[in-house]
């Protein structure tokens, strides 16, 4: 960085400490100030941290002074400083400012200003919002869940294998659609990757998508977006009870690696990390119908073979420090592709895993039909046209397996992982029912 | 695993040579066989590799050799046999079988045989020929190819951030845009997350986002899919610049990556890796006004201020072995969000990479308007409706920063490192113009 022609360190805010007591530049935003008289105090935000800038009217001289005194909150400013250890700084590190470049002044009608806003509000301006030290913790920690999903797949020999969007037919029941017009053909957007995962299996193995997915949910519920990003592993000739197994793996890896990376950002936001520490397989499991026997002792009024909703699910992993699997629904609640039980065929080999806390469910899954007169079997039950299936049940001509695999909704896991109330803060841009915007 | 009440080791085909003179079980697919009277030689696929298994009639038996002998291809078994050193055999080693389960036999009309194939076959059936070693070895380049793009991105310190696929407006024209029913809306497919990411960087300094994007392009071209992926970087105080170093650190860093964990794969699929090797920074660089002027001394008729067509990319492309940079391309023939040169503001600060070979271009990037006034007026210009901009705009109200930031297609990326004809075979499922299944 060259100010007036001086070669200075350019850094970030993260990595002042590196320099103590050198003269460096920092490049951000004024995200607040306060003044007393020959001092100012600037404090300073640039992605990696926040830091409070101290300028005296004597060093960077009255003209500066007062033109950085004037300054709205989110200008932008190239600062020149001297670093000095302040073991009363949050970083530890403060500025003592030597000069600085205004970049740009902000306008002075801010919108987001340090006070409370209503929500509505704060979604409308969701691109500035996402500047605020909460909003920033919230995406970092979701950004090192990603990271530490596909590090623990990559790591356990899941090969990352992207499946398509624009589909023809449905994976996940076929009213909660969205149609795309596709050159005259009509397309719907991709509820989930897994039939595609089924077809990569018999070639590589062990596999996974990560990418968005899409259901037209009409309901306004705290869990619900209408595009939401899910990881789907896969396995060839992996069984249900392997399967609940890598679950309980994968979900403890992202926690400790949550924990270890992020425990400073967690704070921030307030979460009480206790809740996830200590979180170790095997985590419990109930059947379907133990669960809805636990219901009923409880004094819900619930009956074997109905779905469960967000009240039960809460209900039942309110019993529990860790999250609890669900296992063996009602084979006529379930999707067309689930293996039945051997023991028991009117249930599936299939699990949720419930988040603890209230946050439902953070994972689907289970075994896969492989048998082929099953499969067309259920097709035809569940009034889906054969047809449109054939490529699917070519993987059940050449080569079937036992195979099973699970989707993780990662937005599901970022708000159990962070304590937040509504999935809307764990995405960049959410997407809702009446929310197509910024 | 238990066969016949023993528990042996299990393992896959990448790994047996931890175990050699061990006795294994191995999960996979019949690939090919022969036999010659006594002896039958399986050759077995299982994702991780492929392995030549012996099996003898004296070992197993009158039975299961004659029901082995009847398989089809792509039949799924487990072979239980001792791993034996074999400097002849492609992995160095082979199985001398002592058991052998039959999963499922494939039914006999397996439609991918050994023999060749038309290509609209092969897309038809794509689900069943990515199982084939050719397509396999593609998919793990790819894969890797991701891998490596998150992890140099990581590196430096961006922040993975997902941007909306379902967005109210256009980023890159409006003439090849997927429309999509949102709730009574009109909605539309991203074909980018930069207007996105321009305001994530506002919070997070340096961000990317990695995921489908679509263009409804009519045209039928070895380049081109209506559905790919890509990965877009932007940063804040990011000048032009050091946008491209960032581009060529991380070209490198790709090439690197494939070429020492994928090598064998290259070599399986014939890839000629001399020309990957020894590609490093600098790569030459040409505006758009000489590159125009050299195609022009090769005889090609083209005009100052004529968009590049894919002819004149593998022109320019021809001259170099490494990939080159084509820069300040004419204001009028890019998108409005282009800073313009300030030596001259008939040109925009935006560059091309252009991959060797006449694999066109695999990046475009720039730096972006930061200044209020100027990004208003292209927006009038381009006849673009400010208030769907408002937010946007919003990003020069409060602390506006130079910045860029730039979009690898990962689908053009595989294809030039993998040598490939079309781009068709670089992603799992393919969607063109008259494709959408399966």
């Amino acid at each position: 960085m060259d100010i007036n022609g001086e070669t200075l360190v350019e850094t970030t805010i993260s990595d002042v400490g590196t320099y103590e007591n050198q003269e460096v530049t920092l490049k951000g935003w004024l995200y607040n100030k306060r003044s007393s008289g020959r001092i100012m105090f600037l404090i300073l935000r640039d992605g990696t941290g926040i830091i409070q800038c101290v300028a005296s009217k004597k060093d960077i001289g009255e003209d500066l002074f007062s033109r950085l005194g004037k300054l709205n909150q989110e200008s932008s400013l190239v600062v020149r400083g001297i670093v000095r250890g302040d073991s009363r700084a949050p970083g530890g590190y403060e500025i003592g400012v030597t000069g600085c470049t205004i970049v740009s002044e902000a306008f002075d009608d801010y919108p987001i200003s340090l006070k409370e806003h209503g929500v509505e509000f704060l979604l409308d301006h969701r691109h500035l919002w996402m500047r605020t030290p909460r909003q920033r913790s919230i995406l970092l920690i979701r950004s090192e869940i990603i990271k530490a999903c596909r590090d623990f797949l990559d790591g356990e020999g899941f090969v990352n294998v992207d499946a398509p969007i624009m589909t023809p037919s449905a994976c996940e029941g076929t009213t909660t659609l969205f149609p795309v017009e596709y050159f005259g053909e009509q397309a719907y957007l991709s509820q989930s990757g897994q039939l595609y995962n089924e077809a990569a299996i018999m070639s590589l193995g062990k596999v996974y998508c990560f990418g968005p997915t899409f259901r037209a949910e009409k309901s306004k519920t705290r869990r619900h977006l209408t595009e939401f990003w899910m990881i789907e592993p896969e396995a060839a000739f992996m069984e249900f009870e392997e399967m609940l197994e890598l679950e309980e793996r994968m979900i403890c890896f992202i926690l400790e690696r949550v924990l270890t990376g992020c425990g400073h950002l967690l704070k921030e936001i307030g979460r009480d990390t206790e809740r996830l520490t200590g979180i170790t397989p095997p985590f419990p499991r109930l059947t379907y119908t133990e669960a809805v026997g636990l219901l009923k002792q409880r004094g819900i009024d619930i009956a074997w073979g109905d779905d469960f909703g967000a009240p039960y699910e809460t209900a039942i992993a309110s019993e529990f420090d860790k999250p609890v699997f669900v296992t063996h629904f009602p084979t006529k609640i379930k999707a067309f592709y689930m293996q039945p039980d051997p023991d028991n065929p009117d249930c599936v080999l299939g699990a949720d895993l419930l988040a603890p806390e209230g946050y439902g469910e953070i994972i689907g899954g289970g075994q896969r039909i492989h048998d082929y007169d099953l499969l067309l079997e259920r097709l035809n039950q569940h009034n889906l046209p054969a047809k449109d299936y054939e490529w699917y049940l070519d993987l059940r001509r050449y080569g079937s397996v036992p195979h099973s695999g699970f989707g993780m909704g990662i937005e599901r896991a970022v708000a159990w992982i962070c304590g937040l109330e509504h999935v809307r803060e764990t995405i960049p841009f959410p997407r809702m029912i009446n929310r197509l915007r910024p």
